[in-house]
């Protein structure tokens, strides 16, 4: 078997380089800038004194996203839902599975009734966006209870555990992880990965767009992701 | 530790009674009607002699589904979408998958250029709506295909694999298959996992409503749904 | 004049043969599937304890319906009303006449303030669904008043009488009933005539695609349509 | 039994005044001001040298229409339905039905393949805005036609009959023609009836909103509608 | 310099005759039609004794308008916005600058806890129609605010000032006032401007369509602005 | 008279710090990030080689923008115009600005038949937000043309002058220039003035939200619009 070599030289288990920039707008109760490469995305976090109207007098909170791209944050300029009218199934699915991530390390009692919502907006994107959005998300959600905290707003801290959110794929036969656009693009197999800090799975969403993987290959994705969030959660450990 | 009953009391690796009634409706190029328990779906595959306008000019076909569910194949009636003025979120994700999945048994080339459209409609809703849809569009499109075929306007069988689908999860500590409503209802962790004749998963989509999940009880899961699944295959080639 | 023969084979006064399956579906509080030869369409009624905002404080309920058609459940395939975002001109007007349709025969005092919808869906069209709708809706309706009569809900029957619908035309110059879409293709003359157990009109909706008719065809037309109606309530009161 | 005075002070078969003003508009190829006592209505005619594109290669015409009110053309404010982003039902039922009627009296072969595009916008509402809008409507077709007819673009006229439409109904007992919007309002029976200058019908639309009539009613009404068309086509061809 | 003729033959300060018939339709608080030339505007005022949900508890009242055209108010067809599906950037520019205008004259304490809502429906279209707008709006709101005092509902007059607009433009480098369809088309320089009777400027809006134009235009087209108000506002002082 | 002191301290004609970074993201033919004070805005400008259908065959090329707002770039959090459905008024009238401001400085005989598209999207807003769209959005677009000649694609450059865009204002009786949103928010008179590097004007926007306003204070805010402007187009300049 010839050697595979990854369009970006990285190795199979080397993330990108990552780097969270805090407090990157103002007005925000939690506010990251999130670079893995060239992938950059804004998320914010925004405390609203009010819960859906579907979990009135349940006296908990609810944490929720929305996940958007700026039209020219691709190669190629893609046309803004605004003005189409409409988010793409693609949109919605990703807001989804961010949501439902972070609400799998929130104690919703905890939090009392008030909404967290994430916005995570993608300025700059090259490959793996949704991950990046839940890593960089975490952190946003963070600050923002911690401001909560501070305020005496909440007694009890209701972050019961750290998560993070990788990609993994197989590229021409090679088992990899975080992807980019190019490798992506031309990945058979794309899965992403969402951990907690107690190692523990809350989303594993594998999808063969060729041909379909076995149990073996699973399970050395799954390796890889593991210890790529581990490097992602000393990250937004950082300061 | 207790012993965790069911509450259909079927046993962990047990699978509802499957039904598959061909030729459900009488104009459609392929019609099933797929019951797993009280989940009842029509899925009908419409074949049309053009594909979509991004993939003109490269000699193959496309296979694309859409889903949908009667107001009250549910216990409370649910809002019509076409009243609502667009498909929730979920109907979106729904149909992305059972798309992808049928795609990924499918020699573009073979097809031709046409395209498969698949419907599935829920006429009752008891838990596992997308993985029944998706084991009963497959026999839709074979039936499709098989026309198309006798007809002579296909050569080649574009049909590589076969391909069905289950839902997996853990119910109160305890794994097991083909989750229906009310188990569903309690579960902690959900997984749909569609996979082919050949043993490959084509996705594994599992996601943690409560409590995040180990890699082994991911492997427990994996299990239980490749045991299920080779059930339904039978089904699927009944007659 | 040579002599007409309907695509069918049936006489002028001959109505499809009719089948009226009750409980169809586990959830709804009637449930009816309606046959009317190859027109099948599923008619279910939810009963929700609440009426619409404009009849607040009226002390009276209310009876509304929704109309859907499966993509497939005609020749070739129609684009789901849910995807392109809105209901038809058509869909609106066939569901606003089934709603008044059944609302001529319900004592909406009596009813008490709850609200009875009726969501009629075709799963298969072969001409005249609209009045398959509201002879199956009919049906579906005294199932749930039965179901509330029975819980002790209401006291007094707010249904008043039956109602059942047909659709009569002019086919190649012959008055006929109940016309296939073979025929409805092919006639000058549309009208659908909604009528009452106790043998008067509740709509008389007649339209002339191609030449217009004289006063003498309008009575022929309301005579055939008050046999084949007769019919048609037998078979609703069955069983 | 008690005599019935219309709130009007119309005898039954008494139509309300009607004003027909021509060349209301300066663009219009066709443009009509059409006052049925209180209620006016302008029926523009376009024509576009072109037809919609699922009767492309057909060598016919077209003839649609469209029906809009001003937000105060009633009593209280109706909302805007561009603000709505959506026709209403009742706005689609009338528009249709405004274009069955014209298109009944027009060979298509000989309109050409243009599309004649009549828009009736409703500035005051007082009861029949739907047949006014047809009987105005015509005027402003025949209009337009006239045009086309001396420019040489169309050689045989294309308007085979006259048409015009009014509504009648039961009032407390008592069978009348040209429901005010006081009458209309208390009526148990509506029923809009187009008819053509051969004294055909092109459209019976009869709706028991209270009791359901009988067969004399329904005799009795179709005369009283009768008669008054023939005097509004008086009115349409004077000057 | 070539001496310049206005395609109209009007001098550049001479504005187009105007005539403002006061109560044009029977129902609304105020309903004036203002033609300016060819230019025709239907503009009601509609009083609602409730104000918008974000100035609940404010005491006070609130003024807005919203704005439209028939379609064939314009030498071709325009697209229904109804049927579009929304309103055009165009038309909602036009609705908020109408709001703004006529608010900026009106005392909201005064009005009291109600709101007047101003539909423009342009019916003839011939340049001008956000102007005549404006100049009409003031006069159906002048005449639900004196049917409003009359009746007692509210005390002292909410009205400041009369307001009026004009559009003024350079045509083939000639300022001149109130520019009609065929002059607005191949100006350069495009100014409205709204004044009130207290000769103070309310709205200024001046776009170059070609070339960029000098402090020294701006002035003149002010000062001819200036001129032209004054006439619109003997006009709607008449009666 | 009180000497006023503007919130932010600044003199009267003094403009907040401005900084423009070019290149920010790496895929578009022209990305600017513009800052004025915390107003920070993204700029992209992308070329796409065609041109909108009604211009076709005019060999000439087009210059359009759209505007949007990040959820979070405000105090509180603003609802996204993509899951709201529609883009607002405001929003719509903000990119027609822009795209007319920068079209009035480009040759669109010498662009080509290609369209060049800006995105400015708001990631901090502090008022001013439109003006420093066109700013920031001028040098963009200068970028991308600057790419094509590089590249040969246009001959002769089609950018005939510069242009920028500030916002003036009346704060508590003290013309000001560059309102912040403190000051915005408290402004009786707002105008936005968009200006060529020939000192001429292609916009002048005023707006009286509370008192009008006469002619001095007219002149006025435009001397210091003037100033400002230079003083941006010196930024612009830089490097």
């Amino acid at each position: 078997m010839e050697t595979v070599v990854r369009p970006s030289g990285r190795t199979p288990e080397q993330i990108r380089p990552v780097r969270i920039t805090k407090n990157f707008t103002c007005y925000a109760e939690g506010s990251v800038l999130i670079e893995m490469g060239n992938t950059k995305v804004i998320c914010t976090a925004s405390v609203e004194e009010k819960v859906p109207g579907w979990m009135k007098d349940e006296n908990r909170g609810w944490v929720t996203a929305e996940y958007g791209m700026l039209p020219r944050a691709t190669g190629t300029r893609t046309d803004r839902e605004a003005v189409k009218g409409k988010q793409s199934g693609r949109t919605q699915e990703i807001q989804r599975l961010i949501g439902r991530s972070l609400r799998a390390v929130v104690d919703m009692e905890k939090l009392g009734t008030r909404t967290i919502k994430i916005d995570c907006d993608v300025i700059q994107a090259d490959g793996g966006t949704r991950c990046a959005s839940i890593t960089g998300a975490y952190v946003a959600l963070k600050d923002a209870v911690e401001k909560l905290l501070k305020e005496g707003l909440i007694i009890g801290n209701p972050i019961k555990a750290q998560v993070a959110a990788l990609s993994v794929g197989v590229f021409r036969g090679l088992p990899v992880c975080d992807l980019d656009y190019e490798e992506d693009h031309l990945c058979d197999i794309d899965m992403n990965v969402v951990m907690t800090s107690e190692n523990k799975f809350v989303e594993v969403q594998g999808t063969a767009e060729g041909d379909p993987f076995d149990e073996e290959t699973l399970g050395t994705l799954i390796r890889l992701a593991k210890n790529g969030i581990k490097e992602l959660m000393k990250v937004q450990n950082q300061e």
